[in-house]
């Protein structure tokens, strides 16, 4: 479905702001609470929390992360999606967002109610709540922002710092080949399984993989190590070799280093008992950064996604 | 200062999505706290609160909320500023915030310097802790929108709900001709006042004036009841009528409710006491929708700034 029409009276013009966000609220349903935990007032109310809070903000944007060619409903899931993928990379569980939309007086109606009933359906999926947002004009624009708050679901939370040298690589799920395969909106975010890894005091640091592994490993490799990987381990997609797996981006899964001393069959057994259907795979470990040996995969080679280039 | 520019090696497309991130970390200084509590992880941590917690969002687009005639380092404030003023209108104080930055790889590195860098200074003038972020590309397009998390200072949260017929209506500062004064990015956030006045047990209701007094009052009449306004009361900035007052917008002023017992001698003199330099003025009062008494003021014929239209 095209994002923009030149028909006013099916456009957002047709509403203006006022009565277009009572009618978002209707789309969202029981997914936006009633204020004061809700929308309606200058700021959403949220209850005190004994936990350690979470905070992330991710978008998508008209021509960049979608175009046409999406079903709207897609669009909505993938902007909660891509969030709740940043809460599950530490091990936690989300809370609530807010949403703030900047859009063409020309766009759809249609479209963005079903950009909002697909957003709402996977916010109650998640145990989200939408509590508050805003509306914006700008000429020929579309882009949505979430910001997701969570919390731990555990004393410890996972962050890209803790690994060290001797500790091994695990990757979720299959590698590349996301936009092509629309697993780019498709994709499960990793939450049962974060919480999960958050709770084995042998792994050591997390993140989820959204620009590549070949980008995205380098944020938890430490100074002084370098990551050893085996290419023939790689867990590849269907129709991908390497190169996708370590450049596409998009993935979603979930790279954790376990430290030196783990027993990985007794590692991977619990795993397989916990998802059977979810593959788990040791990729390699790091070394020490002047260590002789040849790599298998020289990572320097695969950049990943970059933006702004 | 122009936002784009022509000459790549002055755009932020010279230095791409990574060394940005960096860059803006270094721009936001002190203001930026360091990984756990800020940037540079998949989510920003928090720690628990014991207090009520308030989340608003609120983005300042180019074309819309600021064009070319305004300084960078003022757009920045703005941005926050806008925020602080939901923040102030609930009786809250801020905690932290998170940036979703949308923009041309032909932004002018120049003036998002000076954007990131006014925004910093205004972050620690209120205490505000810049916790994360998050770049995105669009054509022809710079937006960004700022959420904030505040929490209650008192044990009860200010609404728009909960004013009555009988209570008078007050306006904090003066009110219209913000855009031409400048006034839309040089007001000061009411946030001391609000804490102020959230400890007043007879203010029953409040909110920020953003889209001018006649739209916005509608939000804090209750069913049944109508706002009577005195017009000869309302507190004129330099230059501007009624019609400005009460159309014109971007106040950032507090509009609340008092209870109909109230002293009101000695409550303004409370206020004069606490805030000798803010004008308080009462305004009129909330009486029923079939009361038969000619409105001095039609509130029908001021509609205030409705977005999208």
């Amino acid at each position: 479905m095209s994002l923009f029409t030149r028909k006013r009276s099916d456009s957002v013009a047709s509403l203006g702001e006022q009565s277009l966000i009572a009618t978002i609220r209707q789309w969202l349903g029981s997914a936006a609470p009633e204020s004061p935990m809700g929308m309606g007032d200058d700021c959403a109310q949220l209850p005190p929390t004994s936990k350690r809070q979470l905070v992330t903000v991710d978008p998508v944007v008209y021509g960049r992360h979608f175009d046409d060619s999406i079903a709207p409903r897609h669009v909505g899931e993938k902007l909660l999606k891509r969030n709740l993928s940043d809460i599950a990379a530490m091990g936690g569980q989300p809370t609530a967002a807010v949403i703030a939309l900047t859009l063409d007086p020309r766009t759809k109606l249609a479209w963005l109610e079903l950009f909002y009933r697909g957003l709402a359906a996977c916010a109650r999926k998640y145990e989200v709540k939408i509590v508050g947002g805003d509306v914006a004009q700008a000429e020929n624009h579309f882009s949505a922002s979430l910001t997701m708050l969570g919390t731990a679901t555990s004393k410890r939370v996972l962050t890209r710092q803790g690994a060290q040298i001797g500790d091994s690589l695990y990757v979720t799920g299959r590698l590349g080949g996301s936009l092509a395969s629309g697993r780019h909106y498709r994709f499960k975010p990793r939450l049962i399984e974060g919480a999960w890894l958050v709770k084995q005091s042998n792994v050591v640091a997390m993140m989820d993989l959204s620009d590549g592994l070949g980008k995205d490993l380098r944020s938890l490799t430490p100074n002084g190590a370098r990551a050893r990987l085996d290419q023939n381990s790689l867990p590849l997609n269907k129709g991908c070799d390497v190169r996708a797996a370590l450049s596409d981006g998009e993935d979603y899964e979930l790279l954790f280093a376990v430290s030196a001393q783990t027993k990985h069959v007794i590692f991977q057994r619990k795993w397989r008992q916990q998802f059977p259907r979810v593959p788990l795979t040791r990729i390699g470990e790091l070394v020490s950064a002047d260590d002789a040996d040849e790599p298998s995969l020289n990572l320097e080679c695969y950049f990943g996604y970059e933006h702004l280039r």
